[in-house]
Parts: C-alpha cells; structure tokens; sequence
C-alpha cells in the first residue's frame, strides 16, 4: 500500500513545495494584478478554493476559482488587463486545463502554471512555472498532488502580501496533526461499515476542504458522498440522509462549532450521525496550515474504508475510468 | 397531494411572476451598475446559478452568485460603488438573506429584494421589492417559488438589456414540456427502487437546474444525491458510484450530449446507468426557458420515487428540520 506512505509524507511535501514556489517566485514580477482567476478541476479546483481566502488577503481586486471548462466556454467575459490567471494541473495533463493556459497566455493574462510533473505537457508550454515538488506518486489517488498544490498557492499569496507562517517552522505540529488524524480515523471507520453517503460540510476555505474529503472518499473507497457549505447544506440537502448516513461538518472556528452543535442535535431523533472536525487536529497550528492538515482525516478515513471493504486503496475504485473518459492528454489514470 | 398541482401549474407560474417582476422594474433606475451579486441560499442560490448566463448578458461587469453566509464574512471585500445586490428569498423569511439585505443596504450597494411573500419580513425591510406571484405553496418542498424566482431574474436581465423572449407567447410549450417530463419521469423511476444515489451533471446555467434538480430529489424522496459540473464530475466524482446508482446528465447543446455519450460509455462496463436530459424537454423552447423547462423532468422524478417508497411527497422526508435548524424567522418548514 503505497498510499499509507504518500499520506505519511505530506508534512515534508508542504514544507518543500512551499519553499520552492517561494524560490521561483521571488523574481516573478507580473505588473500591478487587479483580478486573479485560479484555474483547475479536480484536487486542483478543490486546491484553488481552499487557497482562495489567502488569495483575497493578497490581491486587491477579485479573486475567483474557476473550472476549465467554465472559463473555455465564457473566454471573452474575462478582463484580460491585470488579470494573473493562475492553472494548476497536478499531472501537468489535464487537457482543459492545458487548453486554459494556452488560451489564457494568447489573450493577454499574466499567466502562471503549477504542476508536480516536469516532463508534462504543461511544463512544455514556455509560461512561467512554479514546480511543485511532490515527488513520484504514481498511484491513482492523490494526496501529496494536493497539499503540494495548496501550499503553493499560498506561496503566491505570501509573495504579493498575504501574512502566512513558512510551513518549515511547523513541521512538527504538521507531523503531529497527522497522527491525530490517523487515530481518529481509525476509531471512526469500524462505525461506518453500512455507511450509505456521507455528507461533508465546511464554509469558506473549509469548503475547499469538504470538496476534497468527500472526493477522496468517493475515489478510494467508492462512497458516494458530497460537499456543501454549511448553509447549503441545511437548505435542504440533509433530508436526502438516512439512519445510515454520516455528516461530517468542518468547524474552523467557534461559529462552525455552534453551527455543527445545531445540526446535531436536529438530526439527533433521525439517528443521523454528525461528527465535527476541528480545523485543525491541533490548537498550534495557524491559518492557514491548521485548514491543511484538516484534510489529513479524510484522507486516512479513505484509506480505512477503504480496506475495511476489501479494496485496494491505491487504485480507484474502477481504474483506468480517467482514460476511458480521455480528460487527460496522457496515460495517467 | 398538492405538489402534483403546484407543479403542474409552473407554466402560469413563470408567465406571470415574470411579466409582474418586469412591470415593477419598469422604473427601476439604480445608476450605472459594474457588479451584480445575486445572493440566496437553497432553491434561491439554485435559481441565481441558473440565471448567471442572462445576468452576464446584461451587466457588462462582474456578476457572481453568492451564499448569504458567505457574503457576511467578507462584506468588506464588496466593492460597493455601482454594486447590485439582488437578494432572492422565496418565503422572505430567511435569516441569513435578510441579513444580507440590511447589510447591503447599509452599505451602499444598490439593492433589490425578491420575495413570493408580501407579508414577509424581507418585504418589510423598505428595500426596492419584486414580488413574485408564486401564490399559495403552503406544502414543505417548494416548485413553483423555485421557477418565479428565475423567472424574476430573467425579467432582471431583459430589463438591463439581455436578449430573452417573453414567457407568455412560450406558454403552450411550457405545457407541452411539463407534460413531457411527467411521462419520462414516470417511464424512469419503476427502474430505480434500489437507487442508493443520483449524480447530477450540468454546466454554466444547467449547473443550477443539477443544483436544484438534486435538492429536490433528496427533499421530497430522501435519497442521497450530488450535483457537479460535468468536468467535475469525470473527476474523480464518480468512483463513488455503483450499479445501483444513477447519472443523470444535462445536456444543454451538441457538446454537452457528446461528453453525456462518454460518460455512459465509460461507465456502461460497471453497470452503471447514465440518462441524458435535454436542456429543454422539447425543441420548441428557446434560451433560457429551455434551461428552465429541464427541472421539471427532477420534480416528478422526486414525487414519483417518493410515492414508491411510501412516503408523502407534500412534506420534506423529516418534517421540522427546517424549523430546528432555525434557519427562518418564521415557522415555515
């Protein structure tokens, strides 16, 4: 099971992808940037709105997160002066995303690619890159892709004036924030054997979050699930639950907390399960680190799952889809 | 049963709340407007996802869909000077929504409230008002109030210049796509007594109606649902899916049937079931009433699984919830 060992890693892929991003960018100067899109699908898209509150701290102007295709199909409601559009592709693969950055950079936009791959088809397109240092995760299910993506873009919020902590100083919090994670995955998981869905909720850059858990666990361990804010969630969508079901709401701060206690206790006659995690599993880790290392409990609680079901981890659950659906201009899965 | 009447009187529905909403905007001037915030949380979010492409057709700025919450933690970050905030609330009695108003309001920013409730509290406010003749739908899961609001917003875009045909002349076509989608949502639901989840897939506007389309099938049936953008979807999304489940994609032109016909293809050796909905259930309905025509197939489908299961499709699958998570002012459902 290499996935056990590329979860193991994440506190030094962060640490290391944030000091290289941090590296490139000191020389990147892309003039005064008035509006900032961040571009991805997948762990990249789900990357961009955990990265988007930092991103806001930094930059003036508006600051979106935008799917490829959406941007592919509305190019020319995009104000191209002083727009950085910033495409991340973890495989360097995407073949939207690939489409994005070339329409993009022929447009006018100050144009910015994060990958992990530097033999990919993004790295070959000639636009300022940021290398992310994830190393070799040649497995289906990404997990190093992701933290390596996130703490990139928070190299780019630092680098035009957000205030974020050098991940290096915390190493050990992160290290620490990830055997919690682990433990309480493993408490969790033997309660979810008959799990039908589990709902995830979070609001802001914890949506970003709650995107990412749910697709971790849909991926390894063939769940469904879903992501919601907290708000969206309460308009409606817990009635499509069941005494089967788990609701797992991110509190960042004390409002999510109370907010979380609330849909408790609602839920409590149904027999519903609602489980709160915090934003991060440790008090010493800051923003936005602690919203990181939140990550880390879905990702065990995948794995747990996972091989509670029987199936191997490091595979999705029906591999070889990714190319079958030929969204990526090369054999990853 | 009086959803089966709400819904199948929509037709009259959106003829009426949109001729009304464009008599009352016939002297609204606001100034000049450089961006658009329409603000709603649930079947109201839903609708303003919807109405986006018109809404961009209008405004030459910026035109985003915002949950209340999530402007209420960053109102500072609103430019306010030629800001529209178009806060739609169907029962008037959202908390977070006529926070939002007040706030807005206060701020600066051009504001217009949109509401089915003359006697609500978000009428109250003293606010530039759209009244929408959604009538009595006094029952839990709400259709006709989903399709006024769009409707209202539609009359918002023609009136700021956004090319869209009057309802009215469209009415025997409406018809002729409700009665359209009750036979295929009868034809469909015999299928899926076993379903443990629905996926469903839109992009741009039909990104809303997968939106509402889910919402309404997990409200009125209790069944665990997602909605995604159909690149979102090919993700990764739909690992977390079985032979039990069910995709059902919109596909709103060419394109989107073509990526429908890659997703069924990619999944048909897992078992798994793809249906394609057309953006309009018939061809006789032009932009964006075509967009809009496409939930009704989700409303019937949500009444008849529920009257599969034994349950009441006029109540929400846990009645009261609404009212415990104190998300209204008032004592709706």
């Amino acid at each position: 099971m290499q996935i056990a060992r590329h979860i193991a890693e994440q506190p030094t892929t962060i640490v290391e992808s944030y000091r290289s991003a941090a590296r490139t960018l000191e020389t990147y100067a892309p003039g005064p940037i008035g509006r900032v899109l961040l571009i991805g699908s997948g762990s990249s898209f789900n990357a961009g709105t955990v990265a988007l509150p930092s991103m806001r701290a930094a930059f003036a102007g508006e600051v979106s997160v935008v799917g490829p295709q959406d941007f592919l199909r509305r190019p020319d409601t995009v104000p191209v002066r002083g727009t950085l559009a910033v495409v991340v592709s973890q495989s360097g693969a995407s073949a939207t995303s690939l489409e994005v950055a070339r329409r993009a950079a022929a447009m006018g936009c100050a144009t910015l690619v994060l990958t992990a791959n530097a033999e990919s088809a993004a790295a070959a397109l000639g636009l300022p890159l940021v290398l992310m240092p994830a190393g070799d995760e040649t497995i289906g299910p990404k997990t190093k892709g992701y933290v390596a993506s996130v703490a990139a873009l928070q190299a780019i919020a630092a680098r035009f004036g957000a205030d974020i902590a050098d991940p290096a100083e915390l190493a050990p919090n992160l290290e620490a924030a990830l055997a919690a994670a682990e433990t309480r995955a493993k408490a969790l998981a033997p309660a979810l054997d008959k799990v039908d869905t589990i709902l995830v909720a979070g609001d802001g850059a914890d949506f970003g979050t709650a995107l990412e858990g749910s697709l971790k666990i849909a991926e390894i361990a063939g769940i469904p699930t879903a992501a919601y804010t907290i708000e969206e969630a309460l308009h409606g969508r817990l009635h499509g639950l069941s005494e089967r079901s788990l609701v797992l709401a991110i509190a960042a701060d004390e409002v999510g907390r109370t907010e979380a206690s609330t849909v408790r206790e609602a839920l409590a006659p149904h027999g519903i399960a609602v489980e709160t995690v915090a934003a991060g599993p440790t008090d010493a880790l800051p923003t936005p680190w602690c919203t990181l290392a939140s990550t880390f409990l879905f990702q065990y609680m995948a794995v747990e799952l996972a091989l509670r079901r029987g199936r191997e981890p490091d595979l999705m659950r029906y591999p070889g889809l990714t190319r079958r659906l030929a969204i990526k201009v090369d054999d990853s899965q």
